[in-house]
């Protein structure tokens, strides 16, 4: 077809993908820059670099260069893996099914009440999206629930304290969720909890259970501490791509999800794109889709739209897996590029976002395409003088959106799936895995590595480190004052570092006398000056 | 300074604002590309339109050009204008504590339990951020809070239903929110309710609220329907900065806020940033730097990271500010830009973003700028191993993210408030509110309209009524076998309209026998199968 056919031709000539096992339909007749002919022969090399790395990554290669390991989510749902992941699951479910049902109780018999997903990144995005897609947002009120389900995924006093206050912490569980037990938040979130029950005369092994890879310092310690259950991811599964694994089965198994069917459609997702064929294959014609508007109009924002309460951690979890897949600078051989990649990723619900954000991609800069997901059955409805019914409502806000899209000369792509289901979220999480996968290889970048977390990691360590300094020469002299630069100066500390020395003593000043911050200074009395450029500091003991 | 000079030098000589009062500080030493010099000398003639701009605004002059009306939202916190606000909060603060405590009663004589926002974009918005800002994100778990929260903010009957079967509905009340009435997802959700109450023998005037402007029809539909109460915001409020007006007030009410705080919050900011000295006005500041990195870089997206939890929908409700105002086609004087203007905002909640789309932010396509915002004072704190303290951990990670960023050649501000109140949160708000202002004004555009939602819901319009078009004939014809070409041609409509009118047919196969959906057609059988191209339907009365 031309680029200038009308939507209404591109729609019935071909631009449309439909599987009849699963109802599942890619529309990509609003993509209308978008020329099969052009690009079947533009990126024929990159289109078989996609396939090809994707029978790579699926043959076990090491696919992870840069960490030197291979990447085994696809074949966690692939024949003898598939069946491996079932076993598991259904083995994980068993053990949490006896925590649920009162059978395991706690040091004082009695049964558990709150469980606490303890993680943070891919250990939290995946669990919370597949829990609000079966019950909606407010789960822990109404849904009936075994146990309440709160999340730490943070490093936050004061949310961590609100949490503790609202619980029994003697009939509530921590799952503590970390590849390897290193993550600060998810150790530091562990340790105050487990610091917590002791105080209250509570033991730490009837309270925590832990995710994390085998032989992992992480696993030893949960083991010697007695804990409740230790489950074991693999440490070829990376965080982002971790849903199907241990990390999204326990708390799929307290949240009584079908994760079966989850597993069953994230594998039939893979199979139909496994396929050589472009435009059988919906995760390589997607791929080639995003390719291909950023080659013809550079980078754009991908704007993910789902008509559903149900989908509204979707595009919080889309996100993090492009944007920490393909936002990378160098090469798979480890050249930095001339230009770095990425896909941005921003999203929400329909209709809400018409109301929000929906102007500017309408009629503002050319910025973004958009990308909705949708159900084609609802559960139950009801009638409406304006639309017929509430969900012919949505309905006509979905496709009157699209039609504005069109318009307005934005472009747009189209995912729908028959109904909310575990098996549907299973097929829309893996496509879009297999959008990233079939992307890194025609970009030649390493899609399973994120040496770019790891800056503000040592950069916090730094400051860490330095934070302790700084409280050790209060200490030390008892006495203080001047600015930042003068304390750089007495640390012997170079001067570029007075913007963390700056931040950690204006933290003293408004935290010494705060429980838990900065105990051994909780008598000092200490004041800021704000200078014109810089604060000047008073800190003493008293 | 030169471009060249570190962040440190920055730092300690002039790009910082620090307000002595409140200790709000806005830290820009991390945009590295801005040079006040050259700023000061090319964008001369834009500061000075903002600040023009910014007064007619605050004079009452009708900027909101297409709409042809003024804009009155700074002025409801300025003076006089402030006092009146003041007022009505208490005033609707005391009718809702009425309810709160249990003197007013429904029609069985018992207190009400659970209080539903019906509202949507800035009906919704504004209120759920400072909910959570307060309590958190489970705030209707453990807060205490005299009735249970909920939001509807979509026309989605699963949610609908969900939240319906969870509550008792002779104790709940319906806050509707919507400035005209006319919101059709807000409309038709309180019009279910309705329908629901009648059910069940209850009558809707015990169970609503109604918060929209004097005179309207809502207006009077409200008060001939007798709900509960009517509150008024004006007709100059626009939708996205409506959370100082009764829409903010009402939930804040039930909610339990210190309003009054955060109006003069919004009253302070206001003042700071009427200075006519860039260096002296911060949301001027902001509206330079960001227009700067515009001009020198092309348009960015502004990540906005709050380093606290109570921010979980900061960035959310920002989205909405910014890219509803300044994502416009058009001049003030309506003619069509040769580019668009916008700017694009996304963000979350650190520490947990470090670990999700931070890796592209650092490391991928230098598509943004991010704009940091955290609070010094914590409410409390928890001692750990590795940073001293949890809250030192996040402050680590705050800093070590922004030394990454420095490292990586990425730009950043940060916003630094003294700590998490009503009266910062109102600030904040204005802050940015005055950035879009400002911006508006530099670029020539209207930023009080939204043209651009209108199209979306013309269509909208049109596919509801093609839908009712194509029931009607289904019942008239009993049979229809064909596409939607075929459906298209029988109803005399443009073969343009297939896809829509596609749609339609696959929702009434789909859900034709869901309740409330179809009622006529329960009885019918409906079946389709995929062409190749497009969906041929069987649908037949029975």
């Amino acid at each position: 077809m031309s680029k200038s056919s009308s939507y209404t031709d591109r729609f019935s000539s071909g631009y449309r993908f439909f599987d009849n096992k699963t109802g599942f339909m890619l529309n990509y007749a609003g993509a209308s820059g978008f020329d099969l002919n052009r690009v079947l022969k533009r990126d024929k090399k990159e289109i078989t670099a996609a396939l090809d790395y994707m029978k790579q990554v699926e043959a076990g290669k090491a696919v992870n260069v840069s960490e030197g390991r291979k990447v085994d989510h696809f074949n966690l749902r692939k024949g003898a893996g598939l069946l491996r992941s079932v076993t598991l699951w259904h083995s994980i479910n068993d053990a949490i099914e006896q925590i649920k049902n009162g059978k395991v109780l706690n040091e004082k018999d009695k049964s558990y009440t709150d469980v606490i997903m303890n993680g943070i990144g891919g250990s939290f995005l995946g669990p919370l999206m597949t829990l609000i897609a079966k019950y909606g947002n407010d789960y822990n009120f109404g849904c009936h629930l075994p146990l309440r389900i709160h999340f730490l995924s943070n490093t936050d006093a004061w949310s961590f304290d609100t949490l503790m206050h609202k619980l029994n912490l003697s009939r509530t569980i921590m799952v503590n969720i970390s590849k390897s037990g290193g993550t600060a938040e998810t150790a530091g979130n562990m340790e105050t909890f487990n610091n917590l029950l002791l105080t209250r005369k509570l033991k730490p092994g009837k309270h925590n259970i832990t995710v994390t890879t085998p032989g992992s310092p992480f696993d030893l310690y949960s083991r010697e501490s007695g804990f409740m259950h230790v489950f074991h991811m693999n440490n070829e599964t990376g965080g982002r791509t971790s849903v199907g694994s241990a990390v999204g089965m326990v708390p799929a198994a307290f949240a009584g999800l079908d994760f079966e069917s989850f597993l069953q459609g994230e594998s039939y997702m893979d199979k139909l794109t496994r396929r050589a064929d472009l435009l059988r294959n919906p995760a390589l014609t997607l791929a080639v889709i995003i390719n291909d508007v950023i080659i013809r109009e550079g980078h754009k924002n991908q704007i993910m739209l789902g008509y559903s309460d149900s989908l509204k951690e979707m595009a919080h979890y889309f996100q993090q897996l492009f944007m920490e897949s393909l936002g990378k600078k160098k090469t798979l051989q480890g050249r930095i590029r001339k230009e770095p990649t990425g896909l941005t990723i921003m999203g929400g619900v329909g209709t809400g976002e018409q109301h929000a954000f929906m102007q500017q991609v309408q009629e503002g800069i050319r910025d973004c395409f958009v990308h909705f997901i949708s159900f084609r059955k609802r559960s139950t409805d009801f009638e409406n003088t304006k639309a017929g019914s509430m969900g012919r409502q949505l309905l006509a806000f979905l496709e009157g959106t699209q039609r504005a899209l069109l318009e307005n000369g934005r472009d747009f792509v189209s995912l729908v799936f028959e109904e909310q289901n575990e098996f549907n979220m299973g097929m829309l999480v893996a496509l879009e895995e297999r959008v990233v996968t079939f992307l890194g290889g025609m970009w030649g970048i390493n899609p399973f590595d994120q040496p770019g977390v790891q800056a503000g990691k040592l950069s916090a360590d730094n400051h860490n480190s330095i934070s302790k300094l700084v409280v050790f020469k209060l200490l030390e002299t008892e006495s203080f004052s001047g600015s930042a630069f003068d304390m750089s100066r007495a640390l012997g500390k170079d001067k570029e570092e007075a913007p963390t020395i700056e931040a950690i003593l204006l933290d003293i000043v408004s935290n010494h006398k705060v429980r838990g911050a900065y105990p051994d200074l909780k008598g000092f009395r200490c004041s800021k000056k704000w200078k014109g450029n810089i604060f000047s500091f008073s800190i003493s003991n008293v």
